[in-house]
C-alpha cells in the first residue's frame, strides 16, 4: 500500500499573525503544488531547491485566491519526518487555515493524527524512540531544567550510549549462542571475564539511570508537596496564595505528554505539584475515615509535607496527630507551618514552640490570609526541594515507560553477572543477555510494537 | 535615529507543534546569526541568500543549546515589511518560545508593538493603509464573504482605483492653481467639462463604495438581530439555542480588529449578532423604564427584529405592545416568534393567528426549550438576511474609518461639481477639489498621522 501523505496545523490553535501547515508523504510536493500559485510565474514547487521559501497564493478549485503564502520545501529524506516536506506559513485566522487544509485534503491529503509526524521520524529512522518522546517532552516543557532534560534526551542522551552496550551485548550473545552449536566440544568462544567486565558496566549504567529517575520524574513531573493538617487550618487559603501569586499556573496542557495536569507552581525555577489533602481528624465516621485514609496514602506519594497548624485553633489531638503524621512522613522533609500567626500575641508563640518541642524539622509562621511570610515559606518548599542541578549534558531519565525499561533490564543484567559467577550454562546465559537486550531496545525503540508506538505518539499534539 | 530591529511571536499564543518567531529590521540578521548555529558550520545566516532556509540551533551565552531550529532569510526590500527579516521556526513550547525571544532581546531587538511588522510594510511602501488594515481583517475572518471581503481589500482592492482617480483629480487642481497665478489674465487651463465627467465618475464611484458599506459592515460584523419581547418570553432559552446548537460560536476574539465580540453565529455561511434586550412592559417604574427605552435604542440599531411571544401567556399589553415594536421597526424585518408551541393545542394556535392578525410579517412557531422547529426560525433569519453574495473582486468597503472618509469625500466632490455648475472661482474649486483629494488620502493612506496609525494598527495582534 502506497503510503499516504498526511497534513496538519503545526502551530498552536487559534488565531495568530501566521499559522503554519505541514504536509509530509511521498505526494507532499505534488499535492502542495497543485494548489499554489508561485508569484514568480516559472516557479513550481516540484521543481524548487531543497531548504527554500516560495512565496505565492493558494488557490482555491475555482481558482479563487484564498491567501498570500510563504512554501517551504523539503525533500526526502533531508526533513524532519525523513519524507518529503512542505510547510506553508499561512495568514493565522482560523477560517484560513481550515480552508487550506480543506484544499490540502481534497487533493489527496490525510489529516495527521496526533504525533504522526514524529512518529514517521522515527519509523524512517531519523530518531529513536526516546528522542522522539523528548520532542513531545520538549514541547510541553515549562522550567529550564525540565527543558534542558528534553533537550538531552531529544539529541541522543542517553539512549545512543544504551544501544552501543547493547550491541556489544549482542556480539557476546552471538558467540555464547555460537558455543552451544559446538556444545558437544566444551568450546568457549565467548570470554567470560571480558562478558562480566562489560556487564558490569551495564549495570552500573542502568543503575545510576535508574536512580536519576526520581530526580527526573520530579523535574518533569513537579515535586510532589502534601498539604495537610487538621480541617479549617486555612489549607486552601494557603493552596491558593501558593497558586495564584504571580507565578505561572500551568494547568490543563492538553495533549502533550499528560492529559491534565493541576496545581502545578514554579517557584523559583523549580516546579511543585501541591496535592491538597482532606483534614486528618480522629473520627469513628466511616467515610470520613476513608478520606483520611486517602490524605495517609497522599502522604506517601509526597517528597514534602506541609503540616499546618492553626495558632489559634491548638486542637488537643495534637499529640495524636503529630504522631499519625510522622509515621507515614519517614524519610521526607516535612515543615512545620504555623498558619494565622497575625492573629497571636509574641508570647503565645514560645508556647506553640514549646507544644512542638518533639518536631525536629523547619517550622515557619505565616499567615496565608494576610499573606505574611509567604517568601519564607517559599524559600523553605525551595530548601526541601534538594534537586541537584541538571547540567547542560546530563542523564537524566525522566519516562516512566524508560523507568520500567531500565528496571527490568537492571534485573536481567544483574542475572547474567551472577550466572557468571555461578558459571551456569551458556543457554541459559544467552537467554538472560537477550532478555536484557531486550529491555534495552525498548528504550530506543528497536523493540516495540503497534500498542507502545500508539500509546506514545497518542499523547502528542497534533501538527507534530 | 537608527530604526530599531523588532522581534514577536508571530504564532498564535500557547502550545503547538512549532512555533514561528519574526525579527525585522537593519540588524534582523546579525542578531539572529548571534544566536544562531548552523548544522552545516560553514553557514552563516549573514551571508545565506534569500529565501533559504538553515536547519540548525539556537544557544545562549553559555553556548548552551536551547532549541534546533530552521531559520528562514528574507532580504530588504523583498520581504513582508520591506526590511531584512528572520523567521525562526521553534519547537512550540511555551518556555522556548519566551527563551529564544529573550536571547533576541539581549542582542538588541524590541519587543514589536501589535500590528507594528504590518505598520512597517505600509511606512516602507509595501502595502497602502487600506490593504494594512485588511491584514487585520484577513487575520480575524471566519467566513467565506468576509475572509473573501479582506483578500480582495488586501490585494488592491477599491483603494488602487481610488487613488488612480485622486491623481487625476490632482492634475486638474495643479492646473486651476497655476490659472490663479494668471488671475488678471482669465486664463482657464483646466477644461472645466472634463473636470466635470471626472468628478461625476468619482461621485458615482464613491457613492457606490459608500452604499456597499451596509453590506460590507453587516458581512464583517454580523447582521445585528434584536431578541424583543415581554419578560419571562424566553428570550434567554431561544438565545442559547441560538448560540449553542453545534455552530462555531465566535466570541473574545482579543486583539484583532475588534476588541471583544460576543454572541456573533454563522448559521449558514452568515453571520448574525445577538442581541439581548430587556423586557418590554408598560412600567412606571423609573429604573425598568430607562431599560425598556434601551431596548428600543437596540431594536433601531438591528436589521433584524425577532419579536418572541409566550403562546401560554397573552398579555392584555399585547396591543400596546405591537404598536411599540412597530413603532420602532419600520423599514426592518420583523419575525414574529411564538415560542412554547408545544404547549398549547392546535386549536388555540387559530386564536393566536387571529390575535396577531394586523401583523403582517413572517410568523414562525417553536419550542425553544424542547428544540422543536429551530430550523424554521434559522431559515427565516437566512431570508430576512437578504445579502447580496460577494463575488471574489467585488469591491466592498466594510470599515468604519474607510465609511467616514468616503462620505467626507463625496460631500466634498458634490461640492466640487455644483461649483463647476455655478461656475465659482478657481480658488473655491481648488479647495472644494483638495479636500476630496484629503479624505481620499486617508484611506490609502497617503494622509495620515501617528494616532490614526497607533489606533489602527494597536488593534493588532502581537507579532503580526
Amino acid at each position: 500500500m502506497k503510503p499516504t501523505t498526511i497534513t496538519a496545523i503545526s502551530t498552536a490553535p487559534g488565531i495568530g499573525g501566521i499559522a503554519v501547515i505541514r504536509v509530509s508523504g511521498t505526494d507532499a510536493l505534488e499535492y502542495s503544488n497543485a494548489i499554489f500559485k508561485a508569484k514568480t510565474k516559472s516557479v513550481t514547487l516540484l521543481k524548487q531547491k531543497a531548504y527554500t521559501v516560495s512565496f505565492g497564493s493558494i488557490l482555491d478549485k475555482q481558482k479563487e485566491t484564498i491567501d498570500d503564502v510563504l512554501v517551504t520545501v523539503f525533500h526526502a529524506p533531508h526533513s524532519f519526518t525523513g519524507e518529503d516536506v512542505v510547510e506553508i506559513s499561512c495568514h493565522g485566522s482560523l477560517f484560513l487555515q481550515q480552508k487550506i487544509l480543506q484544499l490540502l485534503i481534497e487533493q489527496g491529503c490525510v489529516l495527521a493524527q496526533p504525533g504522526e509526524f514524529t512518529q514517521r521520524a522515527f519509523l524512517n529512522g531519523k530518531m529513536d524512540l526516546s528522542q522522539a518522546e523528548a520532542v513531545a517532552d520538549l514541547i510541553a516543557s515549562n522550567s529550564t531544567a525540565s527543558h534542558r532534560m528534553a533537550l538531552n534526551q531529544m539529541r541522543g542522551g542517553f539512549s545512543s550510549e544504551l544501544m552501543k552496550l547493547r550491541t556489544q551485548l549482542l556480539n557476546f550473545v552471538s558467540l555464547i549462542e555460537l558455543e552451544l552449536d559446538f556444545n558437544e566440544e566444551d568450546v568457549e568462544f565467548a570470554d567470560r571475564n571480558k562478558l562480566k567486565t562489560l556487564a558490569t558496566d551495564i549495570e552500573q549504567l542502568i543503575a545510576r539511570l535508574s536512580d536519576s529517575f526520581q530526580v527526573g520524574n520530579a523535574l518533569k513531573n513537579g515535586i510532589p508537596v502534601a498539604l495537610v493538617g487538621e480541617t479549617n487550618v486555612g489549607k486552601s487559603t494557603l493552596l491558593n496564595l501558593l497558586l495564584n501569586e504571580d507565578k505561572a499556573i500551568v494547568s490543563e496542557i492538553h495533549g502533550t505528554t499528560r492529559d491534565v495536569i493541576e496545581d502545578l507552581v514554579n517557584i523559583k525555577g523549580i516546579t511543585f505539584r501541591f496535592i491538597d489533602t482532606a483534614g486528618i481528624r480522629d473520627t469513628k465516621d466511616k467515610i470520613e475515615s476513608m478520606g483520611i485514609e486517602r490524605t495517609y496514602q497522599k502522604i506517601e506519594q509526597a517528597s514534602v509535607i506541609l503540616w499546618i497548624v492553626d495558632c489559634t485553633q491548638l486542637s488537643e489531638h495534637m499529640e495524636w496527630l503529630t504522631e499519625r503524621i510522622a509515621m507515614r512522613a519517614e524519610g521526607k522533609k516535612v515543615i512545620l507551618v504555623f498558619n494565622k500567626i497575625d492573629k497571636i500575641a509574641e508570647d503565645e508563640r514560645e508556647v506553640l514552640d514549646q507544644l512542638f518541642q518533639q518536631f525536629k524539622g523547619e517550622r515557619i509562621y505565616i499567615s496565608a490570609k494576610e499573606k505574611i511570610n509567604t517568601d519564607g515559606l517559599e524559600n523553605a518548599l525551595v530548601n526541601a526541594a534538594q534537586l541537584p542541578e541538571i547540567n547542560p549534558g546530563d542523564v537524566v531519565v525522566n519516562n516512566v515507560r524508560h523507568y520500567e525499561a531500565l528496571q527490568n533490564a537492571l534485573t536481567a543484567i544483574r542475572r547474567v553477572i551472577s550466572g557468571i559467577d555461578n558459571g551456569i550454562t551458556g543457554d541459559f546465559l544467552s537467554q538472560d543477555i537477550r532478555e536484557c537486550m531486550h529491555f534495552l531496545g525498548e528504550i530506543s525503540g528497536s523493540i516495540s510494537n503497534d500498542e507502545i508506538l500508539g500509546n506514545i505518539f497518542g499523547k502528542f499534539c497534533i501538527g507534530k
